[in-house]
């Protein structure tokens, strides 16, 4: 194990679509990716199975067996407390036992980050992970958003802690050396904010994090930002409410261009100028959220990738490796504590 | 003043465009409803030029003046305090005094919310007015969502609250009977909701509204429910949020096809059933947001509306006060009052 030629421990059993994902998708990344490895974790006869189906290159391959799989219903109890040989708990576990740089899951995402942070544990100076991840914006470029819901009521202390580490995701992944950090607020002409928001503010201006100030919705997507720093109950709705209107977007414009014989030439026409907007607007693209604030890289994938999707994934895992995403978060953790102690100090 | 031929009080200053937007609009208005008549309010001189300007029928319309004007940068005090003789503070005074059945300003909305809760107060009942608006979802009808900033830190009480009266609008405006209410949370693959969500829910439960149970972001967009109900911060982030992306989604397409001639060509091919698709998921259709749990009508337009989307907001003052949307409202609080009353009582 080495930063210069990562391990991914692949937890091939998770998602909604499982091995025909996962075992392709970690192919293709091997073949792109000649210095890295693959821990492909689950029911090792299936995998092997998978594998000769898509006659893969053996040396950057090893399949580690896992009896259990959590699937996308089981309770985060059961996940964690029955199913002790699930593939996603070993998954976790091989990062865990330093055979893998990171692992990367598309299972149900309560489990995977209840699983994790039991194995794992948060880093000293984190109380909570959270969960990451980059929209397209109008600049051409992706906005990071935390925390996505895995928590619900949150402290001043909490939010300053996501800005940090989305900030040092951003600068692992996108090589951004000081990210421009927004707190999500809403409008001026309104009440302003609520009180954990205020305090938040106060806290992220003596962070030494590069601190934008308050945001709003749209800058989300107007890229006004590098990282938008909410609460997970806020930024669960809003990933959901936005993936809801960009599916309602997409359905309607096909009905429209299949209303009839007309509109379907005149989509025929369009339809290189379509497929170019779809590309810019294609989520998959962005596909594999950070699990954030743990003792080791953890990607969650959507559950319904495909395996273009899958693979972006894994990618955004070996470009976290690559690029110290841990030692950064370090970094920035005991600047911060160097900071309060230099507060506390009597300045002579 | 009757309920069958309504008098809309028109803050004809407000916006960013003032009176070239709010006069067309009155007027074509007028036309499109000889039954109703508009009370014109601010500037005398400069209304009645803009009405010569485009040869007003004089039976519909009224004028009352006011010197003043609230802009877009005024604060609430300032708003309030200062300018008593605004055009918004005229407007809400009209229906005050009976002049006038509904109040229409496009003005900034912390100070007509704040203008028209002070004029008209508050129904017995209700602890906090709401702001809800209609967002258009995939079955082709429109989802009401509330409180949209009015109101940050929420008790399970005012959720309740804005569950009802976001309920009497829906049967008021769209003329539904026992509209269906959800209540926004996130997902029950993670922790689910936070304890306020959860104490509402209960409330919610035993209402006697037709309560559907908790929703998601996404089922805003899938029309799930006729009313989704959630705290202002959350409103407010999800609105900017989804109308952020839309724009995105807007200039990245227009980007595209005006990429070069070939491209604008297919463009060109494609345009009737781009127009067409624009105009499903056009959200001037939705302006007027209705400032909910006051004693009367009162509707805040898009600041940036133009006379057609402008045109939408008086339309639904119209609808509300055709329709009983003040009666409808007391009665639900009336029989919640009687549920609550029925609850204490002891059953023999």
């Amino acid at each position: 194990m080495s930063h210069s030629s990562p391990t991914i421990a692949i937890d091939c059993m998770g998602g909604d679509h499982g091995l025909p994902v996962t075992v392709p998708a970690a192919m293709a990344f091997a073949q792109a990716h000649p210095d890295t490895r693959c821990l492909l974790v689950g029911d090792e006869a299936l995998i092997r199975q998978a594998l000769q189906q898509n006659a893969a290159p053996a040396g950057q391959f090893e399949i580690l067996h896992a009896s259990e799989v959590v699937t996308m219903h089981d309770s985060v109890e059961v996940a964690l407390r029955r199913k002790k040989d699930s593939s996603m708990r070993v998954t976790a576990q091989a990062v865990k036992d330093g055979r893998a740089d990171a692992a990367v899951s598309a299972g149900n995402t309560g489990a995977w980050m209840a699983i994790s942070r039991y194995v794992l544990k948060t880093l000293d100076g984190i109380d909570r992970p959270a969960i990451a991840t980059a929209l397209p914006n109008q600049k051409g470029g992706a906005t990071t958003v935390l925390d996505l819901g895995a928590n619900v009521d949150c402290t001043a202390e909490h939010l300053l802690q996501f800005g940090l580490m989305g900030a040092a995701l951003v600068s692992a992944v996108d090589r951004r050396a000081q990210p421009s950090v927004g707190l999500l607020n809403i409008g001026e002409e309104l009440i302003k904010g609520n009180e954990v928001v205020k305090q938040a503010a106060d806290l992220l201006r003596g962070s030494g994090l590069n601190f934008y100030g308050n945001v709003e919705g749209d800058d989300i997507f107007k890229g006004t930002v590098d990282v938008v720093v909410c609460d997970g109950f806020v930024g669960n709705v809003v990933l959901k409410s936005v993936e809801g209107l960009a599916r309602m977007i997409g359905a309607m414009m096909r009905e429209e261009f299949h209303r009839n014989a007309f509109t379907m030439t005149a989509g025929l026409a369009a339809s290189p100028v379509l497929r170019r907007f779809r590309a810019r607007v294609d989520n998959r693209r962005y596909n594999g959220a950070a699990l954030l604030g743990l003792r080791g890289i953890v990607i969650k994938s959507h559950g319904s990738a495909d395996a273009y999707a899958y693979g972006q994934a894994l990618q955004r895992a070996r470009e976290a490796v690559l690029n110290g995403l841990l030692e950064g978060t370090i970094q920035r953790l005991d600047a911060l504590r160097g900071r309060a102690a230099g507060a506390a100090a009597p300045t002579a």
